[in-house]
Order: structure tokens, then C-alpha cells, then sequence
């Protein structure tokens, strides 16, 4: 647990900001080198396991960044190392911009007045911004034929201890059914770049979020999750979002999205972004509504284009943009049971209607991919329209909104900017895989990024379960990323253990999903634990979960002793009635009884068939 | 809260027994009186709304019997009202009998000593036996063309609100896919009859079982859910146990199974069935092996025979019974990763392996058969050789019993005793559908019922989760029963916590499976939660929740002020900022809007289409 120093002019939320690191247990960082670009180092986890088991150690995904390697002295105050930095300036395609002046309005505050949160020290660094005439995006280099130092990375870190395993157990793993995805046995760098280039995969990578270490979203790579933070005008503090980012990706999220809406927006973002080793995304359109103190009709593409830069500049490597929210599909939404449920969607319905024009996100489409190449901002096309309530799944509104999100990938696509798709939402299971094949089908296979879906309404406090169930399925269908649900959703915001369980439960839907496909490696981490279980090595069960705090805590509130941790035997059944222990023995007996009958073979002369004795 | 008397020569975990009771938030207990049997009153919990909605109470399905009746008094030590018992003698086909002797071996105790955990007192009540030659099962009274009046009372209880609701609502429904099902839209005494008769559904109904409430088990019922609960070796109390009953059936468990390993079993297991409301199951070789002492090798049939009729005059509506493990099958298991994990599969599998011969469940199944039908007990038939693990799921073990499961439900129903099925276990997604498919070809229809399955190994701690993805779909492919899965599975003995979270994670994934297979009048409650969130009656939609107490806690984390549950925003968005909100006054706006449009066009002359002005 490394606690922050406390500077004395600190205020007080800053003083008590403790974020959680160190390594899991049993666990330690290492780093693969790169082959194409030698400076590369792909960090990833180690579990260890113990020396009975006669195995290696299990390398599994990580994206918890420096936090959890004792190696690296995190400081908040200082943010991270800016590990792309070097890439960046190596391609010669930026420059150094005096960036937009903050503004009393960015934090939601009166003209004079200042934030009473601390401000992030940039320590004089300038914002970048792609020389004129310049795109920066991947998706521009890999039609061109690069193969950034991106794209590398990603590809060695989506093989994690692959090509070994498949090796070794490739008759053992479950089969799978992928729906038409193309998942390689190995990934290989100019995978990745056909990938980009072709539209399936994207690497969220602006050249403002050095910190960041790069990842892919797309249908034929591992399912990706993302968890949400951000403080609202109710309740929430820059140490509380700033220690929920560095918890969220402890437990594994990929990717987190600040949606932030009341005050200190722009000054909470920043400590958000120096500090995040995951692409952040964000929602423009709610920071935009605070600089016109909550009046939708008062948005003018203007204020929602400064936004954009302003964010641009900060480094957020995705936007959502609701952009297929048109004119002609808000009536369609007037008879729905649960009306607009996305607040992007109902912020930009409510102004087309009040000025009966049409959406300025749609009409002004090419200007923002005019601004989101000169930083690599990638798109996720945001679903306004998406279904509330079971009652209101796949109607006419929600999928005339997804051909139009369709429409606009090709124009971004055009601009070489990345895309990805968000989709819904609350869709009972019957429906789900419609949703999926739509999306493929009018997005030319741009990742799916949805939230949930949740596959019933009637259980709030649970819709971690509820949408974790739709999650998976609709990872295994060709989801590409899935957007946690916290047990508090609908209901009020999630604190640090609510995001914990909607981390953890995602990590288990898009695990599913990576076993359902066929993901060569996926059941590594299955097969690893499962034998463990068998062979009674507790804590090893305990260290290849995804919670292994959890796992122990809940064996110890029945055998707390530490001698039961090595006793052939659980709670559950206790020391003389155990199946795991009696299938010990049925195995040897197996052994035995296939020795003896071998010996019988060889006594009775060794012959397959023997003659039948005939009368 | 009903806190039973404790009377002064009461051990002391009997003295401390409270058990939750009295009506859940806003809900009633209706009763809906029987056409062909008049006597009937079948019980459902009806859930009122606020006025301001305009709408009549909700009915939902109600396990949880007398206690959350405030009109009944209940009393653990009276146990429940002997409600079928005049439906049972009317048939004029059961004696009393003298009943077999206690023993102390039933409690696991040597010869001589007595129990130390409080005695239920039957008060001379005697058990009851088919008289020779007659056959009690609901099944042969249904293949004879009798209605019982446990038929007629599941067909009301399985129609709650629905013939109403469907005139009302029909075209709101969202389809459904049930995957060659034969659901009706309404469920007649008749259409119960016939289930029965071709065992694709069963009453699990014990005459020693006079309490419970009559339920249907079957792929064209509501999809029902299970609750394990039990003492082990190493803890639990009867005090525990009866307590995990009235509380798994609050939270709305249709059938419980007493899995008790330990001392006592006799005993607390008749504290079970006096205050069961529910059907209860057991797995009698578990009992069996500790009258042996634990060695599975010295069990014999006459020691199991003694337990099945032992448990079958105590009331136990349906055993779990392991014939399908045989002696060929048992070397399939040795090179698997996890063995075998099912505790009779095991049991079995070592007596059959340490004898050299063929399993005596399977050798005296027509024994067997004789015995439940002369008190009705419902076969659960075990599938012993579930997979434990991802890489074992569907393997030649697994389809090797569940063929010979097959054979075996062909004869009981020879002997028209009623048969379900036993499903796994660990299976990854894309492998499901072919359990359930499999399952209906070789067990001629008979009603599956599953353990989850967990689709993933890895997150012990959140097995529930993991299960409870793969019991949706297979609830939606056609399982009839779900079998939970606890926060602690492979770790530890649930708590009251555990079971309540097992049982809320089960409700979801039985009613998220009714809903994908268009079960009429399933989305009943999610629409009117849905309204109620989109009206913001907070209270409505906590009342209407699987968990209103849990999902008020979560929403007063956030606002906590009585005044926040009448307040039209919430705590994620603040007031300023409310997609709800909005989403009301964008129907407002395409209300008016289409007002003056519609003013627009009578003033231009009421034609749809106007003449182009040319030039």
C-alpha cells in the first residue's frame, strides 16, 4: 500500500488520498521485449504457483499499469512515466501547441471564480497536437503500412504465454464457437495492423496520454471491459475518482471512462489522465451542458467543439458522441415505456426538438473527425436511443439510430479516425444476438462496445448479475469490449467496493466469452485453477482467481486455521467425506485395476482377440 | 419478525431460533380458491403500487408459505398445517403405518447414544404408506385421467395475473424463442394432467409431506430454482438450518435440498419437513455412508434401502439418486482434470471400483422404484459424473451417464414414479446448448435440472455469478430447475447472506430464461418496474424488485432523505441532469410538436399530400 506524501497546502481530500498498490499475491510484473521495436517492454503478471504442482508460472493480462510493480515509485502528485512519449515524437508528425487557456467554465465555476480542488502541476509540459496537414491516428499509419510501436505492443500482449501453451495443451482446450470472427492461433504485429486499417480493431491512443499503455478493442482479439467513474453534482471527490481509477484497474478493468458532471470537471480530469495506464474515455457532451449551466438548448457547436480540444489536449483517448441521435428518430421514442435513458441522448433529442433542427453532432460530423485525427482521439459512436427496458428492446428508434452510426463509421473511417460502437442496454436474451448481428452487419464490423445488456429489469442491486449475464453472451456473439454494471446501478453511485464486484463480474463475462469463442490460451487460466482445486493446493486456488482476497477470505470464514490451507479436505464436506479425496482414490484404484488387467493381457499371451471356446 | 416461543428445557441453539418472517414490503398474500376442487385457496403474494399510478396490484409467484402470511400464526415447534393432508385421504389408497424405528445410527451416533440437538415432536402422528398394490404417484393418477387438486392448484399458481395481463398487454410482449417448447397461454388442470402423464413435468409431492405447497417442475412451467442448505462435519446447527429454510423461500427458493453430511441428519431433517411449505430433496447415500462410518466400500443395499424408506415416511418429496454411475464409465473419469466432483458420483464410483461390481442403485432400480411409488417420491437422478471443470465438460464420462439416465427414466415411468434429471456442473457457453440438447433426446422430455453450470473455473468467491450466466441460458434452452450456486461454492458453507445472494442470482436467471422463451405474462413485472423508474415511484420500484431491502439500502447511500424517494431525479445525475427527466419532457415536446403539426395541417387544408409548388 504506497499512501501519497501529504504536502502541507494540500486540501484536505488531496492529504487523505491513499491509492491501493503493490503486486497480488503470489504475483510479480514482467516485461516481454519487442522484436520490431527493441525499446518496447510489454508489462504482464506472473502467478506463481507452488513447487508441488511442477508447473510454470501462469503469465495472465494486466492491466493495473506501474501500480502494482514494487519496482517503479508511483507518485500521484507527479503522474506517470510517459512510456509513448518517445514514439510519439520519433514520427515527426507533431508539434508542441500553447493549448487552449483553462477556463473559470471547463471546472463549472462563474467567470473569476477559481477551483477550490487542487490542480495537477504539468511541471510546464505543452499539449501536442498534429502538424497542419498531418493525421496521427493508427488507423492512418496502418493503411499507410506501418506497424507502430503500438501495434507491437499490443500484439506480444495479447499472445500472453501463448505460444508455449498451445503447444502443450492444445488437445485439452474446449473447441469453441466464434460466429464468423477471425481469431488467430497468434497474433502477429501485422495482424494488428491489418486489423486497424481495416476498421475491426482500434488501438485508443492519443498522443496527449503518453501514460498510457496501449490496447486493442476488437472482435478476434481477447474481450476487453471497461468500468465508469466520475463524480456527479450530488456527491464524489477528486481523491475518491482519482484512487477508483487506480482500484478499477487493480482488479482488471482495460479501459475507464470519466463521466464526470458537476463541478471541478476539467481540474479532476487532469489528475485522471496523468495518472491512468488505460485509455480514458470520456462524454463530451456532459462537460459541454455544465459550460451552459444544464440548458440544452443553450449548446452551440461552438461550445461543444472548444470541449472537444479542451479534452482533446488533456490526452482522453475516446469520446463517446451521440451523433446518430437525429430529428426524425425522436418520436419514434415517445411511446417507449422508459423514453431516452442515455443522458447524451436525451440532452441532444431535447435540442433538437426545442430548436426542430438537426442534431450539430450529426450536421458538423466532419469537423469533428477534423479535430479527433490531429490527436488520435478514437470514436465511440454513442447509442442515445439505446433500450431502458426489456419493453422497449430493438424497436424502430434504437436501431434506426445504429444504421446511422453505421453511416458515420464509414465518414470517419474516410478521415482514417477509429471507431467503435456503443450498443445497449436492457435486452432480454432472446434478443441479444440480433443486436450483434445488426452491428456487424451495418458498422462493417467496427467493435461493439456494450453496456451490459442487462436481461431483466426487475432486479436493482443486482444489475451487476443481471447485465453480466447478457455480457457474456453477447461477448461470445462478437462484443469487442463490455462496460461494467455496478450492484448501485439505477439506484445511485457506485463506491469503491460496488466498483470492485462490477469489475470483477465483467472480468468473468468477458472471460466466458474468451472460453465460448475458442480463444487459443483463454482455458489456461481455467485448466491452471481447476487443478489446483483438484489437487487441494489452496492457495494456489486462491492466487489464479480473479479475486484471490475474496477466495481466501470466504475459505477462512470456515477454516480459518492456516493448517487447513494445506488439508486435503474442505468445509464443505469435511475430512472423511470429501469427492475430490475419494476421486484421488478411484483414480488409483483406475491405475491399478488398467495395471492388473495389463498384467492379466500379457499372462493370457498377449493377444487382442482371443478365440471364443466354442460348446 | 416471528421469534418462536423458547420454551425453558430447550437446548440453547433451539432457544435462540428466530425466524424471519411477516409480509414482504407493500405485498399481501391473496388466495385464488379452485374451480374442480373447491377447497383449494392458492396462495400468491400480490404487490400494491401508489395510487398515483393507476394501476391494480401486481400478482407474483409466492414459495414462501405461511410465514409471510400475517394471518397465520406460526409455531417451528407445531411445524406447518397439514394443508394436502384432507386431499390425500380422499383418495381412500394410504394406511397409516407403524413406521420404522428410530435409530442411532440415523443421527449418526453409536448404539446407545441419544441425540444432544432437541427432538421435533410429532405428536403421535403416524406415517403413512400406499396401501398393497396401489400407487400413489401424482403421475399414475394423471396416466388414469385424475385431475388431483395438486394439479388444479399448479395451474392457477403457474397463471398468476395472467389472463387479465395478457388482454392488456399482449402487444407489448417481446416474442420469445423456447426452442421447440410447448408453452400454452393459459395453463389449464388439464394441460397440467398431461405433462405429468408423459413425464415432461412432475409434482414432487410426498404423502408423508403434507405440508407443502403443490409446485410443477417442467421445460413448459415457469422456470424454477433450488436452494441447497445442510450441516456438515465440521459446523451448523439445527437452529441454522431451519432458519436457511424459512429464509430461502422468503427470497423465493420453489424447492429446498437438505445436503447434511454431519450428525443429527434424522433429526434435523424432521424439523425441516414439519416447517417446509416447499418440496424438499435429498441425496440419501449421504446418510447411508454415515451409518457406515464414511467407508463407501461397506455400504450395501439393505443399509441404502433402510435410509430410502427411513427418509421417504419422514416426508422427503424427491431423492437424488446415483444409478447412472457405472462400473464402465468410472475409468473414463481417471485422466480427467478434475475426477469426479459430485459426492454420491464419487461415493459410488469407489464402491463399484472396490467390489469389481456393477452399482446396486442400478442393479436394484426397479427396487427402487417400488419404493417411491408407495409414497410418491420423485426421482432427482444424479449425474455422478458431472464435469468439475471446463476441460472436462461433455465428455464421454458425462454423456456416458446421462444416456444411462435415459434408460433408467424410461423405467420408472413403468412404474409411474416421476423422474427428473440431473445436469452439470463446469461448461463453458458454446458447450450448453448441447447438454440440453442431449438431455430431451435420451430422457424422453423428462424435466432437467442443473447445478448452474459455472461457465468459467476462474472466479471462485462470485461462482454464483459464474453459474448464474450459464443457468439463464440453459433455463432459456429448456431446463426446468436451476440448482443455486452460493458466493462460497468450492470454498466454504453459504451463510444467511450467501444463501440470500445464491437465491436473489437464481430468481434473475429463471426469470431472465422465462422472459427469452416468451413465457406469457413473465414481463408483467418488468414493465411495471420500468414504469415506476420512469415515473420515478421510487418506492414502486423497490417494492416491485426481487430485493426491496437491498435495493433501498443502495439508493439511501447515496440520499438518504425521505424526501430523495419522492424526488423526481437521483443520486448518478443530480437534479440538474436527469435523462428521465429530460425523456419526460421530450414526450411533452413530441406530444405538443405533433399538437401543432397537427394544427399545422387542419389549417393547411387537411391534405396529406400537398401539390409541389412548381418554379
Amino acid at each position: 500500500m504506497n499512501v501519497i506524501p501529504r504536502p502541507k497546502d494540500m486540501p484536505r481530500d488531496m492529504k487523505d488520498l491513499t491509492v491501493t498498490s503493490g503486486p497480488l499475491p503470489a504475483s510479480r510484473k514482467i516485461h516481454v521485449p519487442g522484436r520490431l521495436h527493441k525499446d518496447l517492454r510489454v508489462a504482464m503478471r506472473e502467478i506463481e504457483v507452488e513447487a508441488s504442482a511442477k508447473e510454470p508460472p501462469l503469465a495472465v493480462y494486466d492491466p493495473s499499469g506501474p501500480y502494482t510493480d514494487p519496482t517503479v515509485k508511483t507518485d500521484i502528485r507527479l503522474g506517470l512515466a510517459p512510456l509513448r512519449a518517445p514514439w510519439i515524437e520519433a514520427r515527426g508528425d507533431v508539434e508542441e501547441i500553447p493549448g487552449r487557456d483553462a477556463r473559470p467554465e471547463d471546472d463549472g465555476l462563474a467567470p473569476g471564480e477559481t477551483t477550490k480542488v487542487p490542480v495537477f502541476d504539468r511541471a510546464g509540459r505543452k499539449p501536442l497536437r498534429a502538424k497542419t496537414g498531418r493525421n496521427v491516428t493508427q488507423m492512418h499509419y496502418a493503411k499507410a503500412g506501418i506497424i507502430t510501436p503500438e501495434m507491437e505492443y499490443v500484439a506480444i500482449r495479447e499472445n500472453l504465454g501463448r505460444e508455449k501453451a498451445l503447444q502443450e495443451i492444445r488437445a485439452n482446450v474446449q473447441g469453441g464457437e466464434s460466429f464468423g470472427a477471425a481469431i488467430p492461433d497468434f497474433v502477429t504485429p501485422e495482424f494488428v495492423r491489418d486489423e486497424i486499417a481495416r476498421g475491426r480493431a482500434i488501438i485508443p491512443a492519443n498522443i496527449n496520454h503518453p501514460e498510457a499503455e496501449p490496447m486493442i478493442i476488437g472482435r478476434n482479439f481477447l474481450v476487453k471491459i471497461n468500468a465508469n467513474i466520475g463524480n456527479s453534482a450530488i456527491t464524489s471527490s477528486v481523491a475518491e475518482e482519482v484512487d477508483k481509477l487506480v482500484w478499477s484497474i487493480r482488479w482488471g478493468s482495460d479501459t475507464v471512462m470519466d463521466l464526470s458532471t458537476g463541478r471541478n470537471i476539467h481540474t479532476i480530469r487532469e489528475w485522471i489522465m496523468r495518472n491512468a495506464p488505460v485509455p480514458i474515455g470520456t462524454v463530451p457532451i456532459y462537460q459541454a451542458l455544465e459550460k451552459v449551466n444544464g440548458k440544452a438548448e443553450d449548446l452551440t457547436w461552438e461550445i461543444f467543439r472548444d470541449t472537444l480540444i479542451e479534452q482533446a489536449e488533456q490526452g482522453v483517448d475516446y469520446f463517446t458522441i451521440h451523433a446518430g441521435v437525429l430529428l426524425r428518430y425522436v418520436p419514434l421514442t415517445a411511446k417507449r415505456t422508459t423514453g431516452i435513458v442515455s443522458r447524451g441522448g436525451s440532452i441532444m433529442a431535447k435540442w433538437c426538438l426545442s430548436h426542430h433542427k438537426e442534431n450539430f453532432l450529426y450536421t458538423h460530423f466532419e469537423d469533428i473527425c477534423e479535430i479527433m485525427k490531429a490527436y488520435d482521439v478514437s470514436f465511440s459512436l454513442g447509442d442515445g436511443l439505446r433500450p431502458g427496458s426489456i419493453a422497449d428492446a430493438n424497436d424502430a428508434a434504437q436501431f434506426g439510430e445504429l444504421e446511422t452510426l453505421g453511416e458515420l463509421t464509414k465518414i470517419a473511417w474516410r478521415h482514417d479516425v477509429q471507431v467503435m460502437i456503443e450498443g445497449p442496454g436492457h435486452v432480454p436474451m432472446h434478443k441479444i444476438k440480433e443486436n450483434m448481428d445488426k452491428q456487424l452487419a451495418v458498422c462493417g464490423e467496427a467493435p461493439f462496445y456494450t453496456l451490459g445488456p442487462l436481461t431483466t429489469d426487475i432486479a436493482p442491486g443486482y444489475d451487476h448479475i443481471t447485465s453480466g449475464i447478457g455480457a457474456a453472451m453477447i461477448g461470445w456473439f462478437g462484443t469487442a469490449m463490455l462496460c461494467y454494471v455496478t450492484p448501485k446501478e439505477h439506484l445511485g453511485l457506485p463506491d469503491r467496493d460496488d466498483v470492485k464486484v462490477g469489475v470483477i463480474t465483467y472480468k468473468i463475462a468477458a472471460h466466458a466469452a474468451d472460453l465460448a469463442k475458442g480463444h487459443p490460451g483463454a482455458q489456461l487460466r481455467d485448466d491452471a485453477l481447476s487443478r489446483a482445486r483438484f489437487e487441494f493446493r489452496w492457495r494456489d486456488q486462491f492466487n489464479l482467481s480473479l479475486d484471490p482476497e475474496t477466495a481466501e477470505d470466504f475459505h477462512d470464514q470456515t477454516l480459518p486455521a492456516e493448517g487447513a490451507k494445506i488439508a486435503h479436505f474442505c468445509s464443505m464436506c469435511g475430512p472423511k467425506f470429501c469427492s475430490m479425496k475419494i476421486s484421488h482414490e478411484v483414480r488409483d484404484y483406475a491405475e491399478k485395476g488398467m495395471a492388473e488387467m495389463s498384467e492379466a493381457f500379457k499372462e493370457s499371451g498377449s493377444e487382442i482377440y482371443h478365440e471364443a471356446k466354442l460348446g
